[in-house]
């Protein structure tokens, strides 16, 4: 899909909890090897992020898009 | 990290672009298995979503926040 | 009102549904002309993006923030 | 495109401009009639939003994801 | 100013960094008293998150929309 | 924490409300000084914001993440 986002990342939908106005997605990762993300370089800096590091990449699930695929 | 944030995925820092004011991460994911979304109960039921169906996950770079691991 | 937000788009509430912590507003559109979106200088290379492309501009509704007007 | 976001608006891209990380990208609006916010109850109650209230809706230029049309 | 967001925090602008695409605003809070958080009723079960519990709030800057007053 | 994010602020969970999908946490704040903001530079030129200059920043809940510490 040529969506302006960096991260498009393919899965099988796991579990659908559905509330009176959200819902809860679960979806099983079935393949990704890279992400981005884009943080302000004073936080590059203050972290001294570099190349080697270990990370971990908090997202919340409120800005998780899925797209269903044909 | 106890984060209030249903995606913790962990990787290495693959590089780093640094712009004036933002930069650009990016980070091979080294495992990842459930990932989840929340998004409106109309849309659930506009897309038909369920178990077993094929999605993307599309996610802006913006919202990924890395957290430097020691 | 000057607030630091490139899309500022007039309209009249049309239905309120209240759950028991969220809330979905629905909102007629009375007039929007332009629209601005900010993504990876990346992303515009890989989708050839440029004056003249036909898109379709996806928000998720938790972003999208009203202020009631006097 | 069957993504799970409430709001999906056509236009033109109208101009581009890129930045070394970020680049800014302002859209001429063809065609929207209703939109969608997602916020907390106790936000609806405390603005006491209803039915027919005039309303200005606030998006922030990097929650908006194009998606290129063909 | 009557918006639907939980958050409205005053300060003065003790900083800002231009860039080409972007800006970093730094501000000097005045005064906050309460803030708030909305995440999954899973998070708050998995965090077992309760009255009386030391937390820290993360934001990042492109989330924060800055609003000038008279 | 060694977050990428500019926006890091202690405090005490005064309230938890759990809905059945989504649930809304108060938060007293303990101590905050300076918090940071990333808008376009079109939008500070817009504003004319500059040091000095009073500010309301506004910040939807589900954009704070909270991170429960030992």
């Amino acid at each position: 899909m040529k969506a302006g986002a960096r991260n498009q990342i393919i899965g099988t939908v796991k579990s659908v909890k559905k509330g009176d106005v959200m819902s809860l997605v679960k979806v099983d990762i079935t393949q990704v090897s890279t992400m981005a993300s884009v943080i302000t370089t004073e936080s590059v800096e203050d972290l001294d992020l570099k190349e080697g590091d270990q990370v971990e990449l908090v997202i919340k699930a409120v800005h998780v898009l899925p797209v269903k695929l044909p």
